[in-house]
């Protein structure tokens, strides 16, 4: 007779094989961090996973007594936690990393960024730089992208390939570009390619108004009430720089989130990237609208941007998650890194060491960021019923020894080069710190033909 | 007959192999970056290496013709850069790693750290610790230490069988602890030492008082005294928090920077590590003295002491490097990470994108840290006639690709795990990102030796 499983009834005395839950993967880890319940590590426990899904969370001995998988991974000296949310990127911009560093934000794109675009960005480029960036994503454990950037169809075929979980921007702007010619073709193309995709079990779309300085009133009118039609989210640029606050002031008279508000965009599907110089009657305003934020800390360090008030923003009950921004401007998609310069950067903004304590900058980077999106009930913690996007570091490496709490370690001590395995609803995209993609073998081949072309351009 | 060579007199026309200089090692690389002269990159250029010294920096084609080496290493996506400089470290800290986090520097200091240390800290912590401390660094690139802890014979023989370059600090403090009663007996022990290991060529010994408020006046006028007898460097924490500031006003009525001017410390001898809370005064009386600074970005943060005035300093001429601190307050001995906190944080200090450019943050943590030392004639660039400090960075792997300027991945997009080669005195300690010692193999077990022994008391 088996011993009684400590986690639900005694199994039934019959034939071990018979009693036994069919799943497909069984992970088993030295320790879980499965961010809901709050401020938890669990040790020696197990994930089960079946079609897709977490089906149990539970300590090693039971869920050897409860389940028979048809792949059991061993993780010894790892840690699990959620697959780690990128809030803000703009995927496709891997190709430029490194293009144009030291400037500021508005030189950055005047100069340097806008014209490299408007001679090289094409379906072909996003493609492209799409499959880099994810595959760089994928390495660091992060499992989704909240991506905006041009030619949503080429951004969304790169995802689907590498396997990663992505909510695709459908950007709109007022000026012509390579991909579109004005607010009402890039919402007309953006929408045709989210109809193609529609019912994808990975991939979702937003309207993607670029930023308040880049977008007209009645542009903004149309997104909000497509949004409202479609049930969309809307990912935005706002209050990035102190110089956007002032000309907003100057030229309507308003902040840039006072004029949103007016033009009725401030609710729950509004996410907003950046929000660094946000007063007091900001964030009451986005606290009061459940306004989602994504704080870039790397990318606001880099453009001099500022710094966000997270903590300020967090204790008034805002979703706010963790971004990379674009590989131009950070230059990595590396959400491990963020966690690191968000706490600490907090902590110099605060004043206070304690400030963005491990557990709460894990949360910001896994079920805030979900919650901000309205994605919690799908991913953002490891709780049965939720999809199995996981990712596992190890903390064996003799640079990161010794261990005395995981999640320090994965805050202020591991690289993303510790990350181990990361599954995506349910399916293994990386074993071993190796991405396990066949698409992975083409990638030095394409990053050198683009290193190529924009080099040429350059000089 | 072989072409004529671009560096130097043409090859005499006699046999080729008797025309050629005889060397140990010869690196070719595709990019070399010296530090000096400042802002160069060399493309496909070779690095010549004899009696641990280098003897050329020249076109890989012109090194080809001239030189017989011994060992050739070929890196054909790497940059190499001097090997980097640790200002300023407790390296046997590492024990300590994510001991104690999210707490403010004196209270981490009076509840968690001296605590830890009073149990714990021995001969044999020291040993270990700095073992697993100095494979940590070289794993990262780090050549240097400028270490300051306990026990500082076992400090040197760890360095010493690790291969690593250091320069030790012989504590004083007036308190007594685990290894000395008082301040004559911290300096009685640590010229002990000094003595013993007098002559080697990696080790050196600096005069370490801890920091103005746990050292008298009378003992930093032995320490002075010292100094300038034994031409030795002096190594301090100075101004790190507001409040050292503050009590040192209401206990001296001077600044602690000014009561070590009233000490005679001030000069060029001394590196005072952080200078955090340094107004204009301070830094005129740190340039006016060619005393150096060691920043430490990270630890900082993490302690939320402040933000040094990096640019400040640097622009006044100070010699300002980079420091990890110990893991315990960091919790990484790893100065690729401190070089991009540095740039990205000055950003931000300074209000301005163009701060601390990716050059000039190399340049801290090599060349500008070596004449913090007072090394610069024999580390800090890859300059004929130094030692051979060398390291090597892999810019081919996919998660940092494309490459458009290798020193804009070194500080933006690379990790300490692009490392992939490392010389010592011209010594091979890590190849294709391996530690060669062989006393690497025991680490793991050194490691898990401590976590128990310090878990079981904090339980």
């Amino acid at each position: 007779m088996p011993p009684p499983s400590r986690l639900g009834p005694p199994i039934p005395r019959k034939p071990m094989n018979q009693a036994l839950e069919r799943i497909d993967t069984l992970i088993e880890a030295r320790w879980v961090v499965p961010v809901e319940p709050a401020d938890t590590t669990l040790e020696n426990h197990a994930l089960a996973i079946r079609d897709g899904a977490i089906v149990a969370l539970l300590p090693i001995s039971d869920a050897r007594l409860r389940f028979s998988p048809a792949e059991t991974v061993v993780l010894e000296d790892h840690v699990l936690i959620p697959g780690l949310i990128n809030l803000h990127t703009h995927t496709a911009m891997t190709l430029l990393r490194g293009h144009a560093d030291d400037l500021p934000l508005m030189r950055w794109l005047t100069e340097a960024i806008w014209p490299a675009e408007r001679e090289h960005v094409s379906e072909e480029f996003v493609y492209h730089g799409t499959l880099l960036g994810a595959a760089e994503m994928l390495r660091g454990g992060v499992t989704f992208a909240n991506d905006m950037y041009f030619f949503p169809d080429a951004a969304a075929r790169a995802y689907e390939e590498m396997g990663m979980r992505a909510m695709i921007g459908l950007v709109v702007l007022d000026f012509p570009g390579n991909y579109a010619a004005n607010a009402d073709d890039y919402l007309h193309k953006g929408l045709a390619v989210r109809d193609k995709w529609l019912g994808h079990s990975r991939l979702d779309f937003s309207l993607a108004p670029h930023a308040p300085y880049t977008v007209s009133d009645s542009a903004f009118e149309r997104v909000g009430a497509l949004a409202e039609e479609l049930d969309a989210s809307v990912h935005i640029h706002v209050q990035e720089t102190r110089n956007e606050v002032e000309d907003s002031l100057k030229q309507y008279g308003l902040r840039p989130l006072q004029r949103l508000q007016k033009l009725g965009l401030l609710g729950p599907n509004l996410l907003i990237a950046h929000g660094v110089h946000v007063d007091d009657k900001d964030i009451e305003l986005l606290a009061l609208n459940q306004v989602g934020v994504a704080h870039n800390p790397v990318s606001n360090m880099k453009l001099a941007s500022g710094i966000a008030p997270v903590t300020a923003m967090l204790s008034a009950g805002i979703n706010v998650g963790l971004g990379t921004d674009g590989a131009a401007s950070n230059n990595r998609l590396d959400v491990l890194q963020e966690m690191r310069f968000a706490s600490l950067l907090a902590k110099i903004q605060a004043d206070d060491a304690a400030a963005l304590r491990v557990h709460k900058v894990l949360q910001m980077a896994t079920l805030l960021a979900a919650k901000a999106l309205g994605l919690q009930e799908r991913i953002g913690s490891l709780t049965p019923g939720k999809r199995a996007d996981i990712c596992s570091i190890s903390l064996n490496a003799n640079e990161i020894a010794p261990v005395f709490d995981p999640v320090s370690h994965i805050v202020f001590a591991a690289g993303r080069e510790h990350v181990s395995h990361v599954w995506v609803d349910g399916k293994g995209v990386l074993a071993n710190g190796e991405l396990l993609l066949q698409r992975n073998e083409d990638l030095p081949a394409i990053s050198r033909l683009w290193q190529n072309s924009l080099q040429n351009k350059r000089s």
